[in-house]
């Protein structure tokens, strides 16, 4: 039986997915490593959910963490042959709107992409090298989050700098583009008359972001150029005064490199409570400064949405997903709280139950929370780019 | 008779306004010294704009500029006598919610703000020095751009860097403080049911934000911590990924000097179009640059526009003010085309002819032109408090 593998390797961690190929991937286990460098854990789980394999790794690299999920996944489902490698790659820069078949020319484009994204490119790269190696005869695939935004009308793409900026790729690229795609091809199937309007997804994890679909097309986005552009994240500052970092750098004397490692290591949700980079903490905190963290997570996403709203000329859905947007009703409640400008109204009982549809039935702009699936999306590409 | 001067200091420029003190400050002359530094020169004219004197000054500085304007206010109207001086001061900090009058003790406050506002508090304060050798025994009053902006809640006025940061003073504080108050005195005299709403007010001029406004009180504003964020203006460049400047600084090898220069002079309206930072000359132009930089200019107003509208759950009035807003019928057209889903409907005869109001009447969202007076904000303050 032929396989698809899927890889989303992050700076300390690296998700796997073996799919079964089909009209439709099928999932057939899990893997994930998660402390690489620093005491790695694997655990292995399938279709439902179900733990496989639970073991520490201790030291090593991608590339051993890669064999280490590959030898779980051999034992227990020996017959599966992996003809192609799905690899999620956070940035395409300029040049890449749909996945692509990787060869030593296109991993040179993107190598080039990594001052881009500094801090997850070489991870995307490096589990790209793993897994060539690893199977020297799979096609491999790289899929982009950056690829379902690169349609952005020019005035959401553009930032007011000299246009030679502009043309040498400093753009508002706009990232977490594999869950959009996702949830975009959800709403097709089971909401397509929504799927058709002016929707704005919340993808709200440890990295944060927020999309306007336009007929299940990216319109904009709050994130930019980097990682780092607009709502707070678990530890990244989001929104930023360009006058801020001219301060930090003329007025503390911080470096590049100290001023990169607070905003992408020390600032949002942990920095703003001092406390916790994790939703499931602050929510569990009665400190003050947890609240407060807690309040301008939730009045930044409001802000955006507004933002994006202009840039859709008005919404028709909000949809939320993500760690923290699928399962913390406590934070989609409090977003929604001073929406009704927006004719949304949510049902305190269906966010809490957590239904799909959350809205009130008089609520004109529809509510939902949709669980994303990245995963999906790479074996899917992968599939229909091999076939 | 009892006067107040009024003293607007920028990099380049000097405006000074003489008023009669009473009840309401009454304009007798303004004056206007730009090019200071360059080859100054002086208008003078009466309160109804007449000229009464223009000259060009050449060499000199602040101080040898506020002479030449005082020389001309003394010889036209030789019976005035300034008991006291009000200043424009960009940033007042976290101190200043209200004027203060000078002492040493508070200008050495005024002066640790410089770090905040490099490009403009040292100018404020030249002027400052400059006024008080020509007025030893007048009174000195600063009026500050942040003051109104200073009872924002807390997630308007919070970024997602560590607590420590705050609490030093690293802030959203806004600016256009004056022109704000003024729009919000004019609507209180004009429209008190509007004043009492939610309005958002678009300050645009070779500087340019957007402030809202509940009860007539600011409550957020698209400017941050500098003078930097929020809109493009005439050569900055408003909102940046803050990744952006960790790429200029770390792949491109840019100082933070140039950096800071790049996004204060050589951005914005003239970065995006290579042509101009002048709307009146873009908006003459048929190049294509020009045609984008204006689009992304109104696309920008329009997103922050959705922005702030979140901040006050909903939107009763948009006014426009500041030298674009008050004398661009093209831009003020052009921002509100595709406002529909905010109740904004333009009515564009009264939008080319220059009404106060220039919403149709069908549209739930009023839009007004306002032109602004923040010398008269200054005068008023002044008077107020040495009365």
């Amino acid at each position: 039986m032929t396989h698809v593998l899927t890889l989303n390797a992050g700076s300390s961690s690296l998700k796997s997915g073996l799919f079964l190929t089909g009209d439709e991937p099928n999932l057939v286990a899990e893997g994930h490593v998660d402390r690489i460098g620093s005491g790695a854990r694997l655990r292995l789980s399938g279709p439902d959910g179900e733990t496989l394999v639970e073991r520490v790794l201790g030291a090593g690299d991608h590339e051993s963490a890669l064999k280490a999920a590959l030898a779980g996944f051999d034992a227990h489902f020996p017959d599966s042959e992996i003809t192609a490698v799905g690899h999620r790659v956070v940035h395409g820069g300029m040049d890449f709107a749909e996945p692509v078949e990787l060869s030593d020319a296109i991993l040179a484009r993107l190598e080039a992409f990594v001052p881009f994204a500094p801090l997850h490119q070489p991870h995307n790269l490096a589990g790209i090298a793993a897994a060539r190696n690893a199977f020297p005869d799979a096609r491999q695939i790289a899929c982009f989050d950056t690829a379902f935004h690169r349609n952005h009308p020019f005035v959401n793409d553009v930032f007011a700098l000299p246009r030679a900026y502009y043309d040498k790729g400093i753009r508002r690229y706009g990232f977490h583009g594999l869950s959009y795609d996702y949830i975009s091809s959800a709403l097709a199937r089971t909401n397509p008359a929504l799927h058709a309007g002016r929707v704005i997804v919340a993808h709200l994890g440890n990295g944060a972001s927020m999309c306007a679909m336009r007929a299940g097309k990216s319109v904009a986005s709050s994130m930019g150029f980097s990682a780092l552009d607009g709502l707070p994240m678990g530890t990244r500052s989001g929104q930023l005064d360009p006058g801020v970092l001219l301060y930090l750098l003329e007025s503390e004397g911080l470096s590049a490199q100290e001023i990169s490692d607070l905003l992408y290591r020390k600032s949002g949700l942990l920095g703003l409570s001092g406390l916790s980079s994790d939703m499931r903490t602050l929510l569990a905190s009665d400190s003050e400064r947890a609240r407060e963290a807690i309040d301008y997570f939730c009045f930044r996403i409001r802000r955006e949405l507004g933002g994006l709203a202009a840039a859709l000329e008005g919404l028709d859905a909000l949809v939320f997903t993500g760690g923290i947007g699928e399962n913390a009703a406590p934070i989609r409640a409090q977003v929604c709280r001073g929406l009704g400008w927006l004719g949304i109204e949510l049902d305190e009982d269906r966010n809490d139950s957590g239904e799909t549809v959350i809205s009130a039935n008089r609520s004109s702009t529809r509510v939902l929370v949709i669980p994303t699936d990245e995963e999906r999306v790479i074996a899917r590409a992968t599939a229909a780019l091999v076939a």
